[in-house]
């Protein structure tokens, strides 16, 4: 078992988050981290209320929390009043600027997590009153800045954290897909993950079967950081942000080439819908990061929980005794390394 | 003290390895890095004989190895002799395929080092019988593919290893600036760390004190990818590659204009070269990876590496015992890991 300040301030057993993974992290998602002992947090996304309300309501009697996109939440700031009414565990927000919204959250006595991808995102969290920043590094499925990478934007964000406000508690973001991520994580400074890839690949989460295969399938060299899909969907994000997704034959075709889709929108996103209702991954997005790698399998959440927790702290563990093998995938590989008190 | 496959292998005591930065990594800092431990390889960079030959001559009596670029040795196939002739304690090749070199480096039974950024040239490393991969990460100061993240890449590297060449050694290279990075990178799976952009910064560099001072006034975030003081420099580096280096007035005006600076070419390289006489770093280029943020003095290489090898010790052995406090810089801000067996 492995507990540091976020099991304690949180109160689960794990320092594991599901990522507010858009439509995917639903109520069935959510619960099953947080039964295993991690903590489980809505896809509020871009924000359906209705959704909101009913995943809410379908995971009542488990602690969960959610988390909000604020450019987003800044058109429907009344989302943040469902979400504050469910007396969510948590309330995550990323993409720009908490401040407008983190009085309210904190005035609720809500635990706030706010998403950042550089160092200035993460003075600008703590200058909200975050009590937990999520460093997130570019090599993260879903969208981002990508500037930055997890391995050396945590320790980063914790020397800012240990300056300007040691009790505020720093996730990772970005390739934590198993016991190695997670251990490396905690070595590198973090107090916990925050995980969006690993569990998108599981049974409870609301990814159609032919996408999980087709992540499966991939490794991280086939995962590539684009707005082709968000100019598809209309999205609006703000410039710097895009998305990591697989390679497939539409990004191949108009990643780069941004201003001809632009041009031919109606009928790209007519063949784009019609691909997404055929399930034809070929054009629809898959929505993953570089640890797709790792992905071999999709078995319930709380089984993904227990094999990152049960490596990560084997894995640590192990570096204290002087003979132990260490190493390798799931431990297969000895390698032998031994420490002796420095 | 931390032992691993790698210090056996390399007959080291810290599982620490010397990038080879090309100009920058000469006698002094090599031998520096061995005589405190780890291992020094000079940067043999573009390939120049004479000064290969005299840093070699210079570090006798100190093991140390080197570093060739394969597409510049391509071109000057003798410059492989030269290193051979001094008998190096490791070559190590990057920047392209190894296979038509590596039988004259396994022949004369020196350790072959193969450096790599995506899993396909990790599997081309292998084809040619790497005794060690170093798995870079686009963090990384210098040149580089920049696709994959430290993060994931040594994971996957690591199981690629265990799948089809279980002796095979593992680095990882890319944002390792202190000892939570190389705690970090044995987490992930490695077997020690390659280390530039700290090594750039010390005593022993061949570096202009008043870019080190640039580095160390900057961030993680005023790094960049570019190939703008390639163009500039007249460097033929094959389309995938690009270099890490700070932003600055040059790279701020020519970044993402590269066909005009192409077309101004004489001019330009007029006024960088000019700037590098000058030590002008507003417009000659400071060439430094996302770790830079981790630097804030130029001490001798050794106390780097005693630093960056106790701290990486302490950091993973306390996750044996169930109250120490862990985290934070250089252990300074508290945080409460506990690891009871899994
Ligand atoms: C399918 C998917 C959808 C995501 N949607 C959101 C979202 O709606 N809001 C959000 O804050 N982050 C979202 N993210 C990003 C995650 O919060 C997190 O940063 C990321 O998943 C971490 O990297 P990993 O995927 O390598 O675990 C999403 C990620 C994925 C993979
Ligand atoms: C100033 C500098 C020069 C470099 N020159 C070379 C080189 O000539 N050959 C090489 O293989 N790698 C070179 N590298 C890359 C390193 O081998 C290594 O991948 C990198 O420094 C690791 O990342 P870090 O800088 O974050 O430690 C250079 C790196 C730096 C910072």
């Amino acid at each position: 078992m492995l507990t540091t300040r976020l099991t304690h301030a949180l109160g689960i057993t794990h320092p594991v988050v599901l990522a507010p993974m858009d439509g995917v992290a639903g109520a069935r998602l959510a619960t099953a981290v947080t039964s295993a002992g991690g903590l489980g947090l809505l896809g509020g996304g871009y924000g359906d209320g209705e959704w909101l309300k009913r995943e809410f309501a379908a995971a009542a009697g488990t602690r969960v929390g959610c988390g909000l996109i604020t450019w987003s939440l800044a058109r429907r700031p009344e989302l943040l009043d469902v979400a504050l009414e469910h007396r969510p565990a948590a309330v995550m927000l990323s993409f720009g600027d908490p401040a407008p919204f983190a009085d309210r959250i904190r005035a609720a006595a809500v635990p706030l997590l706010c998403q950042v991808h550089t160092l200035d995102q993460a003075r600008q969290a703590l200058d909200a009153g975050a009590d937990a920043v999520v460093a997130q590094g570019g090599e993260a499925g879903g969208h981002g800045v990508g500037t930055r990478s997890t391995f050396t934007l945590v320790p980063d964000v914790a020397d800012l954290i240990a300056d300007r406000s040691p009790a505020t508690l720093l996730l990772a973001a970005g390739g934590v897909a198993d016991g190695r991520g997670l251990a490396g994580a905690l070595a590198l400074g973090a107090d916990g993950v925050l995980v969006g890839t690993r569990f998108w690949a599981t049974e409870e989460a609301v990814v159609p079967a032919r996408a999980q295969a087709r992540a499966m399938a991939a490794g991280g060299d086939d995962t590539v950081r684009t707005s082709v899909f968000d100019i598809v969907r209309g999205y609006d994000w703000p410039d710097d942000y895009k998305g990591r997704v697989l390679r497939n034959g539409f990004v191949d075709r108009w990643h780069g080439r941004e201003t001809e889709l632009t041009a031919q929108l109606a009928e790209c996103t007519g063949q784009f819908e019609d691909a997404v209702s055929r399930q034809d991954f070929d054009v629809a997005n898959v929505t993953v990061g570089e640890g797709v790698s790792q992905i071999h399998d999709t078995p319930p959440a709380g089984e993904v929980v227990r094999r990152m927790t049960r490596d990560a702290a084997a894995r640590l563990g192990r570096w204290a005794s002087p003979t132990t093998a260490v190493g390798g995938r799931d431990g297969t590989a000895p390698r032998e390394p031994e420490v002796s008190g420095p």
